[in-house]
């Protein structure tokens, strides 16, 4: 079987040596991701955005990818200035301030009148908005908490398309719904996983990440939409990558390392639950073209249902399923 | 200031090395400490509960400290059996099977027709019951999904002393008032932290364990009754060491050790919440006197207000706050 195309709508690829040992495990086998801009210091000029997509360029080497740039949202950015840097970027993402990994410069207080020139901009220049949608509330309530600023903003900007990254919750996909201009990426992950998987049992900081995972309901809720490819969900892996080390102690950083195993484990997914694979390519690519109006380089990823032991790290990076089998291996990718 | 003959309701020694580690943790501050039973493998033959308790002399050496026995609960125990025992043991720890560290042994399904011979002997012999309340459900639903349990036993066996323990939800505590033979342990880390301590900003193995902390609400209900110094709640320390690798590691053991500082913690607690002495001297030790019917060894515990850092590590367990200041000290012991 195979999978054309696929896109990764949610990344993070970090930086320096970083970025040189992981780049490659999305370049191999997609045909482009969006890229999250919380470096340190964010991604906020046309220079840094230019720079960061030839860091990126040299780190895939001869792999053909297209990296999707991304700024880290700012209310400052004028119209001006966005005009400017239009054609280097596809989208811009909000942070709340101090929510996740570096983003203590996001946004605090989500004031409409404040955010206003912004976010007109955006929808007149046609910028999606990429949102990590956290409360500083509870930690398993700060998700529910935020729907209602996603629904303040997609009021408030109706020709502003909203994309609510790495949706965790039932409270999230009804939200998709009652919006035309809300959309959503869903994680790898979060399909799988609950609560129990991280601290039900022994407590595993590989499956740590943010949001956090949550109740089997909500699970279960994300599921049923991707694996129908609702037109509004694309696949967004978040994978984000921490040292070995930085995860295994006594303050590990929210994160899961997906990229090298997403496809196959999707594969699975979509086969163990029934759907056809049409809906996997539409899960992986097609909605995200449509959504997004890209068009990815072509690659066709060709799976095969043969065991594959997922390495113990790449570059030490520990992978989801370190050291577990898997059922799919890619057996060839095609340019 | 000062306290007198402090007991810790509920503690894990463990055995071997890890014994002889931290039981002077315990018994330097305290008077006496009701000893959880699940070693490998539980203790559960009067022959084993003598001999973990010489055990546990020979680790403590010349600290005045007594050391109240418990029995691993099994449905097979009969009252000839349970007789022979009672003057070895104060209490009998139920598990759930497979709930917890080494509880694999425990009790699968509570059907109280095959337990009644058991709890029926023990009541008769006025041997507490201690248990580990929690379901195989959803993490955050276990213990309030337990209730109904103990709603069962309580109902059942109208004189058997049932401690519902190191309780972490304000379901629990609700119960307690329902039922004259429910009674509580409340630990020190379950009446400051919620799950945003442990999962809400970097991970935190060193705050993971069983039950896991749950929400605000949950944590103001238990911290309510323990200033009051509600007459059937106890403090119970359920300080549990793991070594620091077993803690900082890929699938992090769960447990929280406290022993070396709980008495300083809550004397600054009860200061900073207004609870006059009294009522932390009756939580810390009156309230178990009378629950229990024990009379602890004399020792009097002198604070004072003269900062303390925690050390890194005391032989090699990690305590809470390990590295931070606390407002008080132990001054000196008096037996």
């Amino acid at each position: 079987m195979q999978l054309n195309a696929p896109l990764d709508m949610h990344l993070h690829l970090r930086d320096g040596e970083m970025l040189e040992n992981i780049a490659k495990c999305s370049a191999s086998t997609f045909s482009g991701a969006i890229i999250m801009p919380n470096l340190v210091p964010p991604v906020s000029t046309k220079e840094e955005v230019v720079a960061y997509k030839q860091r990126i360029i040299d780190a895939i080497g001869d792999e053909r990818f297209t990296p999707y740039m991304t700024l880290f949202f700012k209310p400052t950015y004028d119209k001006a200035f966005l005009a400017s840097v239009r054609d280097e970027i596809t989208a811009i993402k909000l942070y709340p301030a101090g929510i996740t990994t570096n983003s203590e410069g996001g946004v605090s207080g989500f004031d409409v009148e404040e955010l206003r020139p912004t976010l007109e901009a955006m929808s007149e220049l046609e910028i999606p908005l990429c949102v990590h949608g956290e409360t500083n509330g509870f930690v398993m309530d700060r998700e529910a908490e935020f729907v209602s600023i996603y629904e303040r903003l997609a009021t408030a900007f109706p020709k502003l398309k909203i994309i609510m990254e790495h949706i965790t919750t039932k409270d999230s996909v009804e939200a998709l719904d009652r919006f035309e201009n809300l959309y959503a990426t869903i994680t790898l992950h979060h399909l799988i996983i609950t609560l129990d998987d991280v601290a039900g049992g022994m407590l595993k900081p590989h499956l740590f990440c943010k949001p956090i995972a949550k109740r089997p309901h909500d699970r279960d809720a994300l599921l049923k939409i991707a694996l129908e490819a609702h037109p509004k969900v694309m696949f967004g892996s978040d994978s984000a990558p921490h040292p070995k080390h930085a995860k295994e102690s006594c303050g590990c950083a929210a994160g899961v390392f997906t990229a090298p195993i997403a496809l196959q484990v999707l594969t699975e997914l979509f086969e163990k639950e029934n759907a056809p694979l049409e809906k996997l390519q539409a899960f992986i690519s097609g909605n995200a073209q449509n959504i997004y109006g890209v068009t990815p380089l072509a690659k066709t990823v060709i799976l095969e249902k043969k065991r594959f032991t997922v390495p113990s790290d790449y570059n030490g990076v520990v992978p989801m399923y370190a050291d577990e089998t898997l059922a799919y291996s890619i057996k060839d990718v095609r340019d």
